[in-house]
């Protein structure tokens, strides 16, 4: 297999090596990495396995992984683990609060390799490490996209106090083939493809809200980890296929509010089979109907400015869930107080950065599936 | 030369042929339309001359014009005639306020056909039109950029209420080649040039400003015409190369208030020449200190909902900026009520829509240089 962007006879420490998790949600063997071994084998992977815990789940020889059923999920988190969804994989959020690294990329498993116009593999990953690892600028809108580009810069009229940017939490990739629609969009338009290849990486202005999909995803979890919950869903729960998007609106107002930049465009990744229909309407027709008060819910949320931690501002908004949502459905009553449980789990695992000094060195304490 | 998008065998009828007219504000023989022949031919073409209104500008042959100088500027407007600036390209602005077309195409003297990556020209003109007849997004980010092309949809979270869009009122073009840079971004980067083709065209979101250049820029005159206006600049005032982006912020402001959209991104046009950056800077540089607050002003200006109509929201912003940015530098208060006497001339050469209606087929009254 071509190797990519690297050349094999000059081989070269990936970027974030030994920063950076991949968290792969799922329910089936792994062969879909085969064709990312030139470009995930050198990472760790997390791997939370859905659904059945007594079933064996192959992944293929030379990957260094831990992973994690839910039996694991169970004995780590006890009475928390209420908060991790169970038959959706919104479960991928457990692999963000068991982490030790700063930064998750999390990709679905039918998500392959994509080609760039030139023929080219795209390092997703790569490109993903780019995104966080350079500034957004969330405040103003640049015509030319990402300034920090090469080849770019920002364009006449673009405040120079502004042009240090602000630092990267989020970056949202994008996919080809099938599009990631809705069940009626899909029902409407089996047939669409996406096949245009749009060369930009852009800022999502602050004050602006956007789906952010959780297929092909990369954050800095040192930054926003703790608001990447991405709720309940699933097994026992009245809706599916938004926990991403729950995910994404609740970072998105936080990191507005905390003055930190998310990104969205490249990279692409081939996003291979589309999900069926049907199944999504039913998991889906509770969310686009609640989406319709959700969406001016977040948009005019505004945190106090006591707000100082990604923590505080999450507990206010799950406040806000209850106090405003609440009343749309009993739903948001109990997923206001998993919001709440994650940030306990999250905070019990990942100690404050003072004590996490404090504790270097020491062993974690958390089971470990290889 | 080719003909382009359209079959030279099958003529078809330009989009918008007797509905747009095409503003060129310049000092020079307009060669540069030769090129332009197969897209502009059919439209009618509205040339401001800037400078000495002794000299003869020549026009192509074909081409169907109106050219008014400084002279006929100060006989048609009278003392409004003060609000036009003089030996700048703000003096474009006149062609919007004269024209009596829904749309209007701006485009520098310098700027070319560019070509998509396969090579084949693009009629920019026939993409502004485009982007002009389809709606906009302002109120939430669609991830696959615009959902109403060709390909592409609303994804996956969009909520269903916002998928009839808004009315555009704008669309801003780009360009190849010479990127739009300030001066010092040009005297710190001589040799770059864009050649990146993104092919996207997005909606810049409510709340959110951006800088607006006038190469290459098309908008809805009935919709936003009455706020595109390009200021004070040039001879006699302490500033230049701010009239396009003083009128985008003016527009984005008022655009946010009355829920219309406002796209950038394609078409291209190439960019042939950098101006010349030392010569910029003497222009600019106390733009480049004001906008440091001109920005924050425009960031959180509001507009009061007794603000109905374009011009309504445009006096009112003229006061803002009598009363807000006045004591930044006394240049701000001639601005302000040079804004006053534009709306003036707007509603002198612009009857209200009812008047407008009850007139049709009288002539207008104005001189036309053809």
């Amino acid at each position: 297999m071509a190797s990519g962007s690297s050349s094999p006879s000059v081989p070269m420490t990936p970027l974030l090596k030994d920063e950076l998790d991949i968290v792969i949600p799922t329910i089936r063997n792994l062969d879909f990495l085969e064709m990312w071994r030139p470009f995930f084998e050198p990472y760790h992977l997390i791997i939370v396995q859905d659904g059945d815990p007594s079933k064996t789940i192959n992944v293929p020889e030379g990957f260094d992984y831990e992973l994690y059923n839910r039996n694991d999920i169970n004995r780590i988190l006890g009475p928390k683990a209420s908060c991790i969804s169970f038959k959706d994989s919104a479960c991928r959020c457990f692999g963000y609060v068991i982490s030790k690294k700063k930064y998750i990329y999390t990709i679905d498993d039918d998500c392959f390799v994509a080609k760039d116009p030139s023929g080219k593999e795209i390092n997703a990953l790569e490109q993903h490490i780019k995104n966080l690892l350079c500034p957004s600028t969330p405040f103003f809108f640049n015509t030319l996209y990402d300034p920090y580009r090469d080849g770019a810069d920002f364009v006449r009229g673009y405040p120079f106090s502004l042009r240090e940017g602000a630092p990267t939490a989020v970056s949202h990739g994008l996919w080809l083939n099938i599009p990631d629609y809705d069940a009626p969009t899909q029902l409407v338009k089996p047939l669409e493809r996406n096949s245009r290849y749009v060369d930009a990486v852009l800022t999502v202005p602050k004050g602006t809200l956007f789906p952010m999909c959780g297929m092909n995803l990369a954050f800095d979890r040192e930054l926003i980890g703790a608001a990447m919950y991405f709720g309940l869903m699933g097994d026992g729960q009245p809706i599916g296929r938004y926990d991403d998007m729950w995910a994404g609106w609740c970072m998105k107002v936080i990191c507005d509010h905390l003055g930190l930049g998310v990104k969205t465009g490249l990279p692409y990744i081939w996003h291979s089979k589309a999900s069926n229909p049907f199944v999504n309407l039913k998991k889906e027709y509770k969310g686009i109907y609640w989406q319709e008060e959700l969406i001016p819910f977040f948009q005019t949320a505004t945190l106090p400015k006591e707000c100082t931690t990604v923590q505080k501002c999450y507990l206010e908004l799950a406040k806000q869930v209850k106090a405003k949502l609440g009343k749309v459905d009993e739903y948001f009553n109990k997923l206001a107080d998993a919001m709440v449980t994650w940030i306990e789990a999250w905070d019990e695992l990942n100690p404050s950065e003072k004590a996490a000094t404090a504790a270097a060195g020491k062993p974690n304490g958390t089971a470990k599936g290889k």
